[in-house]
């Protein structure tokens, strides 16, 4: 279709943009951004902590019998010695990411960029290859798809996030509300959010999240979560992974 | 294109549908929907909760005293009598909509539509009236619109809607996997959650989106919680009410 | 020793209340007690819960394929589909078991009688036998005492929760507060608490504390949940139970 | 002490301790202690957390705009901002002060010594005057007591505690397990727990916690809590104050 010129890449043709000012050209990604800001603990205070129980207040650090003991509270599920510390994110992903990591309450806080309070950039998340599924809900196997259907899937999720920017910004500047005219966005428009997590909370997360059955969107981000939890946490880390990473 | 004629307005011609099975006709609304599904507890049983603290396991029921004990409890922020109740939801609205009531976290459980796990409808929300915004952020004044913005709204909202369901359908139909093929719909879609709270969780609900500040859609959720509230706790409610709106 | 008089059982002899209305005779007990107060919600309840996510709004109540249903969520550490439902119990236990009780967060509702706000009732729990244990801290086994401990134990919790009581009362009636009197109480005197969770906490208390490394006292609280949770939710726990009793 | 003579009646002599490794000599103390052990984040983080929903990922740190961005959240219960950091306590405070603590439930997370786990040390808090309470039950005045009613208090609360310990020293030697040795203590025996929060639970604990109403040992520990904070948040802190001292 004439709108959208493959022949000159993904986005779209310079036609929409043809009056100046008139709209943002919408960027398109493939990626999902993960930073650590800030954080607090190492795999030595879980230790402390979990021997204020048997020791009272005295406190000990690493030692060999530390790596012993965090493998013992997380094959026992003694969760609260993992509490102790925190990590805060920066990410950015697509909506639809964000209602699924939202869904995770507890040891979990958020403050996302707001369709109320600003307006939305016109950055949509478009996978790098399409997926076809099979089987039954909660065992889905998904595949990359042949050439043919990612190019179907780029031209549509581009197509209609390209036209619903433009009505958006129609919208914006016709004078209606930012919390209106952002109801045409489509959830793959992405968002940035803090996130701050708790070395327990966070493994509760990698276990679901980076999984099998997760979507490869949301894992991603658990991979990147995972990637800094394991550099601050490596005993921490390794216990969870030999434990069959299920969070204590 | 043949199935939107711009020139002819905004909504769909009944064209959309004139092929068997090429794609659902969109369907629009400018409502949600609150139905109390189930509920646990009544005023007499914060005041027995509350009593225990005092007087122990004997409990008594209302009577004039618990009208004024449940008063104290609320003006003095003793909340935790308030959380011995339970009142279960099914609401129908925007994912605009779930993205701001999932975060409220504590005291509430959700479960909602998948649109991974099934193919979502094309049931969308347009608001009966445009509105226009003054103001800083946090202290907007909206404005119904007049007629020329509705009618823009109405006509980008529903533009945008049908073609991103017509594009998620063609993706769906060519074996694209749900999971992505829904990244282009719009966060007007509506889709129908199970919501389970108590007194006190949900007067913190009320108290922040049955209010000035909230966007429309979601107080709109907030007071049909807040009538339902109101006949199976009516001296909580009252005492609510008195203290300001402020949760305990 | 003459104060306790074992000849005249566990009790202490008459001569500690000789004078009229000095102090209230101490109770003893071996037991706690739980009662189902209120609940809403039965396993069909969760398997609508997780339909809606497949099937949107329509729900079907239970059925093989709901059986099915639950289990398979339980499998797969769904958790959401079981926090849709109430459970309300009167719970009466030892101040040491409510120091572990309440370290139960999420999903867990208290409202405990004050040791600040009324005078506590004289009753201390004493186990039926002692306890000498063996093994490391998360390994003990536990074996039930030869009658010579047992009667030392008995001797020794009877004679301090009587000589205790004694001093909080004279504490009492001297013009101190009850919140500092109280100081002298010991942890074995017994409190009533109303306790409000929903199945999926309530897995959870029972995955950790019906189990073999909790302490006697809360597995017996623990067990009597269970028999209370198995009768209202017969489906979900057995899927609990071949689960391996992990909390989905 | 010349006050616990056990010739003039009920009160050990020091004899109990002539023989050496019989018992600890029983200590006391009129003292809580809080030390701030590690913490994530200053006002600047909050202002940034803030303005992620505004501005979206830019952050800009603490300046004149920054003060009154953390008085309007404040003011407007805006809380999940100022969730971003962490503070790590640890704390040694009698039972009858844990047994309130442990009730906040939501951003607190706690490892507290474990009788189960370990010998608890003869340690036993004893407040440095008597109180007599006047009023009803949420309302008390609490006025220091003259010196008889001071000594009195302190000759049952060392009394007790010191037969107690005695006691559970008696049962440890001669076998019966920790778990059940303990259930003689009193609740002032002192404990020492790890305590983690965030600003925003924090807030919580202290607008309920270091007022007029809350116990004088648990406020003491507020007390210290808000020196810590004020000292970490300066800017948070004093919204907090001018905003009457309600957590967002």
């Amino acid at each position: 279709m004439s709108y959208l010129n493959r022949a000159n890449g993904y986005a779209p043709t310079g036609n929409v943009n043809s009056e100046p000012d008139l709209v943002q050209r919408p960027r398109f990604t493939n990626k999902v951004e993960v930073s650590l800001i800030d954080w607090m603990g190492r795999d030595g205070d879980i230790v402390n902590a979990a021997r204020v129980s048997t020791k009272g207040a005295a406190s000990l650090g690493m030692n060999e019998g530390a790596r012993g003991l965090i493998s013992y509270l997380m094959r026992n599920r003694h969760g609260t010695p993992f509490e102790h510390g925190a990590m805060k994110f920066l990410v950015t992903a697509p909506l639809f990411v964000w209602r699924e990591h939202h869904r995770h309450r507890i040891g979990f806080s958020y403050n996302e960029e707001s369709g109320r309070y600003k307006q939305l950039d016109p950055v949509f998340y478009v996978p790098e290859f399409a997926r076809t599924q099979e089987g039954k809900p909660g065992h889905y196997k998904m595949t990359d798809s042949p050439g043919d259907l990612t190019a179907l899937m780029e031209h549509e999720l581009e197509y209609i996030a390209t036209y619903a920017y433009e009505s958006y910004d129609k919208m914006l500047k016709a004078g209606i509300a930012r919390e209106v005219a952002r109801m045409c966005l489509p959830v793959n428009i992405v968002s940035s959010c803090y996130v701050t997590c708790n070395p327990r909370s966070l493994m509760h997360f990698l276990g679901l999240r980076n999984a099998g059955e997760a979507q490869h969107e949301i894992r991603a981000v658990a991979q990147q979560y995972e990637a800094h939890f394991a550099r601050l946490y490596p005993e921490t880390h390794k216990a969870f992974i030999e434990g069959g990473r299920v969070a204590p």
